[in-house]
């Protein structure tokens, strides 16, 4: 198998693809390098930290031709590391024509020592007719069975690996049909074809959507290509919805036009209009904004790119880094907290998000707290996953009397908390521990048993305080469908204990049908733990049992 | 005027203050320089970007006595650049007591040519009780005033810039006394003591309380420091609520725990599980994690105390470029995404900030979008102000017909979309502009006048699509407070275009008590297109007047 996957957060994954080449680390972002006209040297390129660039194999036999096949294309670039080709593809999409056939094409990829060639489909228009989208599909279809045969023929050593395009824009059906379909046939690779319409136009919502449903029906082994996403508000997002690979101009298109990327947002350098670009990168560190306006333009390109190729670099670091600390999600809320258009990018993953889940394995480990910011925080996997676990799975223990504390007043894991621990204790002494279940209300995350108060994320977990109403709701809801779930398992009473003795919705729950129901007010902890004999008595005067 | 200041945003500002030694530009951080054994050399600290340091009088006093005197501290640490000394304030603090006395040390920092002078004051230990956090407050007043007076004779011309600590800790009625009281007195530089302790455990909301307790009394011409704080997580925050200058050691506490500094967490470094420090800092590009942790603790510790002042030029790089862009408030809300204790803090600036905008002028010029990506971007101040101005200040145009229309159907500034001018276009034709008042509803911000639909920031916004309902709550209130205020201007009818003509809400708006109300719906660009028409011969047959 060519690609491994060593780690995962939310759908996103760390992997490994060996080529013939070298090995990639997923996610990794290819460069684009022009052939004929190339502004930053591969030389940089390697330097700045990327093992891998893309180039178009059509434009270099366009320029080439056969010297490329003599020499290689490894050695044209003077590039030993991976080298992935473009077929001509984008070149269709862009001028509507191509003068090379599929075959062609593929023959010279495989010529010209390619270690990853995509096929040359057709590359789905925006706004082109939904007849005219769906016969393209079936037509890259044919071509994508028709390589496939003639690679085996062409290269029976399966040097090359070949990239199998997933087409049908925004129109997510056709998306749909076409992944399964691609899916079906046995490419190493399988790409989404260009969001680039998308892209400019911030449209980061509707690309979730996208890879939502092309990711759901495509083998889940196998490597993803997002074509032509190259910026740092957009990557850890694609990747958090199972996305490995990206190549990108972006660096060299926004240089041209003297704007720089930063991590969370793209500035004209004529807008900096403070004396150093925020950045370390070796450019920002040598070259003043005043410095870097006042050279001629090609000088100033070369160097914008290369800050760009930084930026990106450490973004793919930063991806990284957070799928192995496990804390993919806060980076995404990060970025979705500066922009609206990126926040509508988060709010767009969650139905996609929850379709890959199941293809998703659970996570343990996690050695980081989560960390609850937003309404959308709270619909994240891991706490959907407990919402689950809890209603439907969730084994409570024997009893009769439910005892909920209030979460506010006690420290996380509550298990370790002294007052629990004394509660507990005072209970079991008395031989009161069989017939109560200690609960404890969580201001977010709502009913949390004692029992598993140790396991992530109801161990470690972070909240806004004083925790908004907005965040309130799941909570609120978990509680009275955990206390109906005790309540149709025999428990008869509840004693429950909060900071507000006035609060509506816990006033609400008298008319749940309990037996006997008892709420009392702790505004502090002091309170509470003056309350604890009070809970014991009262417990042991309930008769258990009808 | 020693200090100058060139920009706003939000409470925050870039300024520069001129002493002896040079100009701070601000907000500034200094590095805390260990007088007798410092990790990083000057030299390097000069070279990362800063332009100013602190050192510790007392220990100075302590450890070189009268040699100081004679050569000066700018010679002893060689460096010609601004100078703070701290006065052994910290050391009382830790140890209880130090061997010198108010006027000694601040005769020994005008002797050994500090730019800048703390004098000692007493520091409010945490948790100390409230009588003696009054007295030790007194005292340090009195300390303030005798300062002064002595200062003026040791230091005729001025040279040394003397800070005032204002005190009293997370006792908000005491800090506000201290700071009334301080203010009074002529201070170059006023400082707000010690928060480690919140530091420490991450308790931003308090230290933002403190700010805004302290900065509204204050004179809001004065540059104003914050003890101790070292990290980008606090930064922003501090900086949007008027702090100007930070010292902090934190960059080498945590270098000394093997801990990093990142701009949104720290991470230790074992605990980095990827190949390299996502940071393009020239430390980290020159070395792997492998590299680092198999160094001598020593040069370790000398390196990722570098990385992590790398780090903090970064991020106060960062805010200016933020105060200059106008987009401090995107970055807060970046930084709270991501962690739920800095959430804490952005929900604390409420307060605070509502109090300071008063000291604060309006913003002109704006050139991005404002976003709005949560509940708290809806308390912002720039739509605070809209809001009051709405109600309040607006004087909306005569008439007796209120046409509504859909703004989730409408490109911003709607005064220039082709569907409003198409409307207007055909009132104005018929005769019929002098009797409607055309407002746009927008779903985040409410209704917008079509007269002030280009004022910032109702021209330039941007919120996540679809639009939650959470987000709704401000709009919803508004519309109704609006229509009100139209309805008692002797407006008497109400033509409404909504997206969803079963929305509860604007069907309850039915009970108004307009002599008309009529609900269209719209769900397009092509529907709305439609109504218009119709639109017109409604208005037209509507009878005004009484």
């Amino acid at each position: 198998m060519a690609f491994e996957i060593l780690e995962k957060d939310l759908a996103g994954r760390i992997g490994r693809l060996r080529i013939r080449s070298g090995v990639i680390e997923t996610p990794a972002l290819f460069p684009v390098i022009n052939p004929v006209k190339q502004v930053v040297s591969l030389n940089d390129i390697a330097e700045i930290g990327f093992n891998q660039v893309i180039t178009n194999a059509y434009l270099l036999k366009r320029h080439y031709g056969d010297l490329v096949r003599e020499v290689g294309v490894h050695k044209l670039l003077n590039w030993d590391k991976p080298i992935m080709t473009d077929s001509g593809a984008y070149q269709l999409l862009m001028y509507g024509k191509v003068e090379v056939s599929p075959d062609e094409i593929l023959r010279y990829e495989i010529d010209i020592g390619t270690d990853i060639g995509v096929i040359l489909d057709i590359p789905t228009q925006w706004g082109r007719p939904r007849e005219a989208v769906f016969l393209e599909v079936e037509e890259t279809l044919r071509r994508a069975r028709a390589a496939l045969v003639k690679a085996k023929m062409w290269d029976p050593e399966h040097k090359m690996l070949i990239v199998g395009p997933v087409q049908g824009g925004d129109r997510l059906d056709i998306l749909s049909y076409s992944a399964v379909k691609m899916g079906e046939l046995n490419f190493d690779i399988y790409a989404i074809g260009s969001p680039t319409t998308l892209l400019e136009e911030y449209d980061f919502s509707t690309i979730m959507r996208m890879i939502a449903v092309v990711k759901e029906k495509l083998p889940p082994g196998k490597p993803v290509h997002l074509f032509g996403a190259g910026h740092p508000l957009i990557l850890p997002f694609a990747v958090a919805m199972g996305i490995d690979l990206f190549d990108s101009a972006s660096y060299v298109l926004y240089a041209r036009d003297d704007r720089i990327i930063l991590r969370d947002r793209t500035v004209r350098l004529s807008e900096v209009r403070v004396d150093r670009i925020p950045c370390n990168c070796p450019v920002c560190r040598r070259y003043s904004v005043k410095e870097l306006m006042s050279m001629n333009k090609a000088e100033r390109e070369r160097l914008l790119a290369i800050h760009n190729l930084y930026v990106l670099w450490e973004e793919i670091q930063e991806i990284k880094a957070r799928i192995r600390e496990g804390t993919l999600w806060e980076y995404l809320e990060e970025k979705a907290g500066g922009d609206a258009r990126v926040k509508s990018a988060l709010m767009a993953m969650r139905k996609g998000l929850r379709a890959l889940m199941k293809v998703i394995p659970d996570e343990a480990g996690r050695v980081r707290a989560l960390h609850v910011t937003s309404v959308e925080s709270l619909q994240r996997p891991e706490i959907i996953r407990h919402v689950e676990r809890l209603l439907n799975n969730y084994e409570p223990p024997q009893g009769c009397v439910v005892v909920v504390l209030p979460g506010e007043l006690l420290d996380r894991p509550y298990i370790r908390d002294s007052l629990v621990y004394w509660l507990i204790d005072q209970l079991s002494g008395n031989n009161l521990l069989s017939r109560v279940h200690v609960v404890i209300n969580n201001p977010v995350l709502g009913p949390i048993p004692y029992e598993i108060s140790e396991v992530y994320p109801l161990s470690q977990h972070e909240y806004p305080e004083p925790t908004p109403n907005y965040l309130r709701s799941l909570s609120r809801q978990l509680l009275r469908k955990y206390l109906t779930k005790l309540r149709d398992r025999g428990f008869t009473d509840v004693i429950i204990i909060v900071r507000d003795g006035r609060d509506k919705f816990i006033n609400g729950l008298m008319n749940m049908g309990f037996r006997g129901m008892v709420i009392l007010e702790a505004r502090s902890r002091q309170e509470l733990y003056s309350l604890i004999p009070w809970v014991i008595k009262e417990v042991s005067n309930i008769q258990c049992g009808n």
